[in-house]
């Protein structure tokens, strides 16, 4: 009997999918749940998974490699969608194709499956499993079986399968770098229910205190919090309830998704102290140009991951220069945290280009005065050119 | 006799710059200052001018020109530099530039002058002034006398100079669109004093409750706040009240300038929430490739007022695109402004592209999944190729 | 009953497209071939098209209209794809879409139809249909009707529908612009067979004399060939035949699509000569900062034709800026046709920014040697700070 | 006694710069002359500079060095200006540099000089030297003698130093990888005169047998012409010799320089020929957004070149991204030589992405056509909406 590994998240779609997927495709089904710090009950999830109809049900921990081979090279790249939201959700797809397909190949699967419905999100699992295996099958029941949402409610009441509690409304998805909430009101003139955010305190009840927070970089990796070192995973959590508590790292942005615009809501505390933090220290320690460059390859980036393009070629050139850029990334950002607001208010690394002679205005300054009138005469060049047609 | 027209701040060095101009060409000195929203007594700057030794003093009132010709430009083309501050002082110097070429060719002077010393600000006035008029000569007093500050001070005692007040020990800039600092104690690991900022109000000093702001734009032209139509200058002064008193504009950076780093603080309360705004709106009634486009082009647009090159071609390039891409920009925006934070928190336009039928996530909905699942195979082609060479 | 209006060409496809379209949607088919300059026998066939069962068969000659808004934009725009080919084929799919949905509403027809098949070519027509009119369906019989070649001919015979003669075994398309071949056999290590090329003579075989095309432009259009004015459609046409004689305009290259790879034939002869012509025009008037911009919105434009945007909002922002630019294209570009080779030997402008005296290299020249230094010193500044701290 | 270094060309300016370092630096002067495959008799040149006044003179061979260190990132990169042309004479700036202050610790000299005079070639040398040595003065006489050419004639006949034969009017500059031409009558209207080149055979001379190269590339290495295996230095002094004798190579441009705009004339025709091959082995091999990133890279690895940053850390980035790509850039491209003109007839790889299944148009193909409608409609979405509003 030929065997599918489903990723199951414990919702109604993936726990729906079981069944059917042993009806459509008379397969046996093993499901994979990962832990990538969503922060649910693992182990009543496999229990579902089973009394669904799996035949196993794994559960793993990726957490720390998701943050060592994912997240932080996304920090490093400073990759940030056109819109200033970092990667939240997409960032996830690959470790998961990854983890489905070696899964497969341990459990000699033929096919691998996911809960993924008609948006751009499938994209990203599918390339991801096609770039890692050519023969394996990706199968998408939540954008064959074409279900109403009542449809699917009576499809699994008929199967015996138990609805969760809480059906919001809201789909939100959560990992260690984030928490995305796609608006079922999408309505953009009024602002959203406070209670769709769930991470992050309310900016007016936040404390009337600012907080600091001394983010250390080592080589483009942060290794401490106000002096206190810790592994990546810790430091990403512990981070999060810092900033949570102040109201930093909500977003309230309209997409555009391949000529769909939409409106979504992020909670990604994190992200955004490390990614503020990382820049403001990369830009100390490299020229503009390089800056400029890293700052297109950002761009680049974000789109290699939003496109599913996590396990090509052009994201491995990219790494190599971004790697390249992180040699200098090394010192301390401070930053601000206070009622909803992050801001960085000191900056030290020993690889500053900054250097205080260059940068002060005394007449007896290193900057030579007279350098600047030979630059400006220069480039102003084609001025009297052009004028002198007019 | 000849004569020669002098940007006039009324400040030290283009005060000294006065008799030394007459003595060091033997010529008339004309004093020009302009009113770009500094904020500062100008008749009184006048009686300084004439003090010093000029044979005339003009004072002219340019806010009007400055917010139509040179802020709302930038403002449509988001005009923002890499390090996410807008574009401040800069933006000031083409309009001087014009005014005392226009004041020049009026007086028939030889020359024109300005107090800018050797940082790359003064480039901006000369290659303006070229652009304009190829056959004018540019001084710059500042650049060439080679005093230092108490060489300056004993200058100005010898010919009956009187000081101004309050020298501060920082060189700041204030106009219309906002005010620039920089510091002479330029250690970047502190906080600037809470002194230096004069225009915010701390943001922990900020009133417990938000205060909201509705913009209006009409074709990329800001035309109201919360419903009360203005002309741009009073809308710009207005929204700096507003925005002020919630902490909101304060800008702490480590800026990039053609290869020296240095540190400056911004206050531009009406700019943040104008471009906010602004973009937003854009962002709702453009695709995503023209947003791209857009992005790009204010980062070009950026450059071209960083460099001085405000009166060349390219700049009337950008500006035909950004005049097209504001003709859908009409709408409103609704921000929230609180303890130093601003962030948008509602949309309205006839234009936008969002459309909730496309974006929601029904069964029934119009968005067609199996497009999905075409698309995929499509994007995804080159990975299977890739595998099945490794 | 239901009315469609077909784009028909009068080879197989959409021929048997027109009993199909009957059959499959109960339908009366109107057919409308439109001449691009593809140099076929129109009158040939409307009798086809009539004979295959359309109740009506239009013919339109839309070359001065082609040549006018599709061509002169591009070469304006420079838009060449990142191979270094110019666009081709795709360019005509905007206005074919603009002629259906005009004879449609003409017509009141419900539906437009077209013969392309499944390569991303549909894309073009279908995208700039749904543009124009929202309302109309578009039907593409190739990627319906899922019939092998051999099915087709079959087809054809059943219905009585005459096949045309010369079935090459290259899909090729022609219009005024150029003409492109899709190899069947498309194997990159061997040169195409010299029977691909019908428009452009053998290299070897060319004239040992060279020929020399002098070309007019005023404010970006193309107004004379060697000092005989012409309308654009005839100084294309006689350009073709110029450039083709000296074997200029072969295009040999393996394209990029949509991550699919694949060899692709082009003979554009007046393309060629005419962008080239252009571009050097446009570089000698525009300083280095623009033309850079200029180079970026060309490859945009490319990408806007090749994805079917062409009546997007994008287009009319870079057309803007592009005619912006154009203002100052004025001159006469010198061209060397000379067995395959072209090139530009003579440039002249009026608004030229070459100006003798600022590019020599006299000790007594305007350009003022000592400003060099000062431009050294100024942007190596990082240079000795990163090697201090090495 | 102080002791400066001298890069020594043997020409006129750093002949006399000679005796005029010692009088003005009361120094003595170290001649250092590089060979980077300029084909002068260096013997010659040594004995020149004793004459002239040098205490030593020094002849390095570095040709290995640069074509393994600077023309093949170069070539890798495919760093090419904007308007198209090769990085030629700029390329061993940073080789000279470097090489000038190896000799300078040795020497224990405190000072280099060269004798680029005031266009902006000098900056590379001065800012590549200072990068590498911020304590070194550099010393430009050409720029400070302000001598004009008769003067400096006189300078030289005062001191016996013997002028060279060939004063052709033309400054030109060679070495290993081409071959550049600044014309001091730039007249761009006119054809430059044919013994301007003499490098390359005029096209109509050239034989009316095309040649084929057969350049086999490994990990981005070109490492063997028509199958024969030679090492770098060797494979690009023979490519010259091949592509010359059929006339490839020549380039006549008006280029763009800080915004001067100059005619130039080039003869590379290793460089015409290893470019062209390179980018379309590196095209067959990438997918089309990694390529779209290497074009951009390219430029900017021109432009640093170009700005005198080699020994930034920008390059270094640029290089380990460009390092990635080369893993696949593996494979043979045969090109045709034929009157001045080179293109590539063939190509094969290994890791080529080309995949004939997909590239076919067959009914039966991998090519899934539904896949296409499916892309079609989603990308197509903002046309309806947009037209629905209009």
């Amino acid at each position: 009997m030929q065997r599918i590994v489903l990723a199951y998240s414990g919702g109604l779609d993936t726990s729906i999918a079981i069944p059917w997927l042993v009806e459509h495709y008379d397969a046996e089904v093993v499901a994979v749940t990962m832990d990538l710090g969503q922060g649910s009950e693992l182990d009543e999830t496999r229990d579902r998974a089973l009394a669904a109809g799996a035949i196993r049900a794994h559960v793993l921990d990726v957490r720390e490699e998701f943050a060592r081979d994912y997240i932080l090279p996304v920090l490093q790249a400073d990759a940030i969608y056109d819109n200033g939201c970092p990667v939240a959700t997409m960032l996830g797809r690959p470790l998961i194709a990854r983890k489905l397909v070696e899964i497969a190949a341990i459990e000699q699967a033929v096919a691998v499956a996911h809960g993924c419905g008609g948006d751009n999100d499938p994209m990203n699992l599918d390339v991801a499993v096609r770039a890692l295996s050519p023969v394996i099958t990706v199968i998408a029941p939540a954008r064959d079986w074409r279900m109403t949402p009542s449809e699917k409610i009576d499809y699994a009441r008929m199967r015996g399968i138990p609805l969760s509690a809480g059906t919001t409304g809201y789909r939100t998805h959560t990992n260690l770098w984030g928490r995305s909430v796609e608006c079922e009101v999408e309505d953009p003139p009024t602002s959203p229910p406070e209670q769709i955010y769930t991470l992050t305190r309310r900016p007016a009840d936040c404390p009337n205190e600012a907080a600091y927070a001394e983010m250390n970089f080592e080589r483009g990796v942060p290794t401490a919090i106000n002096g206190v070192a810790m592994p990546l995973v810790e430091l990403i959590a512990s981070l999060t309830t810092i900033a949570s508590a102040h109201g930093v790292g909500r977003i309230d942005i309209v997409a555009n998704r391949l000529g769909v615009t939409s409106r979504e809501i992020y909670e990604m505390p994190a992200a955004i102290v490390l990614h503020k933090a990382h820049k403001e220290l990369q830009r100390m320690v490299t020229t503009s140009d390089a800056e400029r460059l890293s700052d297109a390859l950002s761009r680049q980036y974000a789109d290699v991951i939003h496109d599913g393009l996590w396990f090509m070629a052009l994201r491995e050139a990219l790494d190599a220069c971004v790697a390249k850029v992180q040699e200098r990334v090394s010192g301390v950002i401070r930053l601000k945290l206070f009622k909803g607001d992050c801001h960085v208010v000191g900056r030290k690394s020993p690889f500053a280009l900054y250097d205080q002679a260059q940068a002060t205005y005394d007449a007896a300054d290193a900057f030579n005065h007279t350098a600047t009138a030979g630059l400006t005469r220069i480039s102003g060049r084609p001025g009297p050119t052009a004028a002198r047609q007019a």
